[in-house]
């Protein structure tokens, strides 16, 4: 086993090229039996292990800087720099993180989980290495999927005017999470088709001779000139015109190819952008035929690439899918948009279905609120599906462009709250804080998979913006005798009873369950209430509430500041200020990866956790 | 007076085409001579007078949609659909927006303010019209500056997948704001200058031959090659290769050659770009000469062209400015970062000092941050100075990249609290609970021009993030024999009382001076909280004001949802239940434009309604 020499970073020095392609293979056999117990990111990382060998071999760690946008395809890079005999421990709780991480190792330069920030991190890096005089090499490698996600093109435009050298990848699969969409992604797959080449020369002549003077020359006749100019293909030449070097393409499997144009690109004076063509899943045929399934997968069985674990029941995300293909059938107007994953929000079906009215409009979450804002002014009903931190994304966009508009809006926000083996990149902790700030908007949150049906329905029949916030996983099938009509600002009473109430909203309903519970064996009586909107509040409950009551428990899966429990002690104080209240929720930092439940004991949101600081407040 | 015929949306298709110029002239000096006596915008709104008219000539409204990005640039269109007359209100509290707004016209399609947002409201408003069957025009109007922000790429990207006709005018006047950056830049530039067309044909001929097959042949031979080739340059080829048609360059202020485009642009079937080339301060010498200062501008003498109103002192953009200087010739490893605000955020002069420590990075507000990430991690010490409002930009950029690692990133967060009479968009009402929220972040804002230095010094010297932010306009130079040194998360005791503690944030510190004066004349005796650190909160201090007072009155001047005063009541209730607390704060709403005293009123944060409200909580 040549792996087995590679215990610490540059340990790739020593090896030989010629045993490069066995050693390739043997992190690929590794990298798919390793996943295949832990569950993990696959198809990405199968991609690039000859990528990341090749850069290995020409960089030196930790002094060069290599800055992984997203971070999901690090695997190898993480096992060449002594990590290999951690990944049993891969996206568990204390264990190896499934992004990069600098507290990891020294060779980490950035802690990486959204998209398309790599190139202006790399830039950053090369910017401050020029101010103090230091020589290293940095190297951003980007995915052509991360590529339509606008910073990324902030950060070319930006990096254009640099003089000194600055290595970007352009890691090329023909894929976000999904396959990708747009111009510029048309525009990559006409340099990967040799169409491009060939057509090239023979059109030349003849294109050039009809170059009118454009302003006076009919319009038509520039256009018809412009088509038979595209054939006039250069490959690269659109960063070119931004004023970026371009090298490739390159074969993302060919080392040897790979690392003499890394060699090169160490040489140029400026931002180089290396055009470097890798396959998803290369290497394992179920990954390679199904890149989306494999993207992010548990467990699964290495001979027949099936997951070993079956889905007990479905999730809320499943859920969403099927109730808003119901509602999509019912009203003509209602258009459905993902920001590259189609898969991950369950808008599958609905594109498959209802093809006109489904748009994926790449990694750009920015964009795709905007552009849901102009849909709705044209007189169509938007749902925008996006997790709970990528939307992080676009709060000025909904902040500025719908709710300052009051424009009728759907946000779906899947992945509310703690998603687990991701870790802290991933956690939808903030939604409530970011969407509750924005004047006019509506915020709901369902108890279990009936509650989401009737909210998505609730929430294509209302005004102005609403955003619908669902965690990951399971949806909660309990509960089902509770199915009070949904009404604005209105929560749902669980239960009736006096001195406590316990508001608790989404997922924290069924923990709170619980809850209520634990204090009704302690003695107490408490009330409990499905809080359903986290904006507008329901004050005319709170007022209610006040009358009999001495403590309101707000419990919430969202950080502290900001969230819902803040907002009801602010009301309280102002208009109850002798009904006191408590509000559980995320404490006031970033939660690392973990299993949900163990996070959530962590955190002090469990039925225990909570139930005790409920006792230790009442006994002050 | 050709403009007199004007009552009304398309009373231009009355006028001959011959009376056009003489009307361009007319509307030219009524707008001059107008935003003389109201200040206003000028220069952005005198380089499209032209463009305005050929558009209104060839649409008709308010069935066709024109979306004019950020929407400085509307007065002309606001003109020609019957707003004449309201121009001596235009900013002013209840007058004529400096924007577009729906609620003032039906010929307005969406509320600018921000940049970079037209092309996105565009395909929604086009996407909306296919879906439902409908048939008009949508154009958007995007400047070259506003096309360095990244949405506006996510946006073509996404259009270009587009088979029905979207029209977007691309208003290059070569300037932001302030002159433009970065490789769109020096693309631009190259369309617009006659040597790309006529160094054409030569050297095609010499450069195809030399056209390698790349990836075989040497890559020093290629780089040859390449920018031999780049002198093959086919106008708008950066554009085409994405996937648009693209249209011109055409003069934009030649009208019969708009028209002549616009009206071929309409019968593109799919997206179009048409490159018009304007100037910014056309017609107006001294707006011409200095488009920058003449952006927003104060009433002016119009022979002259200088302001009529003195600044009667220094502004905390001032005061920044300075301070920066000074820590930067201390501090050798400070760097300064604008996006495409060198002027507004007081940084043309470190800018002049430091060019190897400045970076302007276009209107890119999500590069911006995540570049001072890479920066830190380098070894720089940054400092981000954006307006409140545009930061909300880059809330995911902050929380993800900034926070999540700790980095050492000041934000200099200008324009922070009422902005006054740019209006709702761009307000800076939400920066203390976006910022609020995130983990690890330190939010600091002064009470006078003293504390902003003596902060700014702090920032610079402390670990993690770091924001400060401050308020338009005048720097308070009062309570300067306040000057307590600067301790991270501790508040600035002024007044040591018993009963009542007044907590104010910044710029409501010398507000609530009177407010405790008028207390006391009322015969309490309250404590009076300079707060300084929003974000970590002195719960030392509130832990000592709970022994001798029984209500905290926090002051803000931020919305309540998540601001400072919720944050204090959720530590009290949890914390000292029995010591109440009142969150004054602007109310969950948008607040449009005015002057900021006369808002103040409006919301409830003058001195008299804070005074109020604090007797009305004690008398329930």
């Amino acid at each position: 086993m040549i792996l087995e020499k590679i215990k610490k970073p540059n340990d790739i020095h020593k090896i030989p090229l010629a045993e490069f392609p066995q050693l390739a293979d043997e992190i690929r056999s590794f990298l798919i039996e390793s996943v295949s117990r832990t569950g993990g990111h696959l198809a990405s990382n199968l991609g690039v292990v000859e990528l990341t060998l090749a850069l290995h071999n020409v960089l030196d760690f930790p002094d060069d800087k290599l800055i992984w946008d997203v971070g999901h395809q690090a695997y190898t890079h993480k096992i060449l720099t002594g990590r290999k005999d951690e990944f049993e421990t891969l996206r568990k709780e204390g264990g190896l993180s499934g992004f990069p991480k600098r507290g990891e190792s020294s060779c980490d330069s950035f802690d990486a989980g959204h998209s398309s920030d790599s190139i202006s991190a790399g830039l950053g890096y090369v910017r401050a290495r020029d101010i103090l005089g230091e020589k290293y090499h940095v190297v951003s490698v980007i995915g052509d999927g991360a590529l339509t996600g606008g910073m990324a093109y902030e950060a070319l435009n930006n990096a254009a005017e640099l003089e000194t050298n600055f290595i970007i990848i352009l890691n090329d699969n023909n894929m976000s999470i999904s396959p990708n969409v747009g111009g510029m992604s048309h525009y990559l797959s006409a340099i990967r088709t040799a169409e491009a080449y060939t057509g090239m020369k023979m059109s030349v002549n003849k294109a050039v001779k009809k170059i009118p003077h454009v302003g006076t020359a009919m319009v038509d006749a520039v256009r018809r000139t412009k088509s038979s100019i595209k054939q006039l293909f250069i490959p690269g030449m659109l960063f070119e015109n931004m004023g970026l070097t371009y090298l490739g393409p390159v074969d993302g499997h060919n080392m040897r190819q790979m690392m003499r144009l890394f060699n090169e690109a160490k040489r140029v004076k400026g931002p180089v952008v290396v055009h470097v063509l890798t396959e998803k899943g290369r290497g394992y045929e179920p990954a390679r035929r199904n890149p989306d399934m494999f993207h992010g997968i548990g467990p699964f069985d290495v001979k027949t690439g099936r997951p070993t674990e079956q889905k007990s029941c479905p999730g809320y995300t499943d859920v969403f899918s099927e109730a808003l293909c119901q509602e999509a059938e019912e009203e003509k107007k209602l258009a459905a948009i993902t920001a590259a994953m189609p898969g991950g929000t369950g808008l599958k079906k609905f594109s498959q279905r209802y093809p006109d009215r489904f748009f994926d409009v790449g990694i750009a979450e920015e964009h795709a609120v905007s552009f849901a804002a102009g849909l709705a002014l044209g007189g169509v009903v938007p749902v925008v599906a996006i997790y709970s931190s990528f939307l992080q994304r676009a709060v000025d966009q909904i902040l500025h462009d719908v709710c300052m508009q009051k424009l009728h809006v759907i946000f779906a926000v899947d992945r509310a709250g703690l998603v687990g083996a991701d870790g802290e990149t991933h956690q939808g902790n903030f939604d409530i804080s970011y969407l509750g700030m924005m004047p006019g908007m509506t915020v709901m949150a369902p108890k279990n998979d009936w509650e989401l049906r009737e909210m998505l329905h609730f929430a294509v029949k209302a005004e102005g913006p609403v955003a619908i916030r669902y965690p990951r996983g399971n949806a909660y099938q309990g509960m089902k005798e509770h199915q009070a009509p949904i009404c604005l600002g209105k929560s749902e009473v669980l239960r009736n009873g006096s001195q406590i109430a316990v508001l608790a909203i989404g997922s924290m309903v069924e923990v709170c369950q619980k809850v209520c519970e634990n204090l009704r064996n302690a003695g107490s009586d408490p009330t409990f209430v499905n809080v359903r909107f986290v904006k507008p509040m329901d004050t005319e409950l709170l007022d209610q509430l006040a009358k009999n009551h001495d403590l309101i428990v707000t419990v919430e899966e969202n950080v502290q500041n900001g969230g819902f429990g803040e907002h009801v002690c602010s009301y309280m104080e102002e208009h109850h200020p002798d009904c006191h209240v408590l509000p559980v929720a995320i404490p006031d930092r970033f939660v690392a990866h973990g299993g949900v439940d163990s996070l959530r004991k962590q955190l002090g949101l469990c039925p225990f956790a909570i139930t005790e600081r409920i006792k230790n407040y009442r006994k002050e």
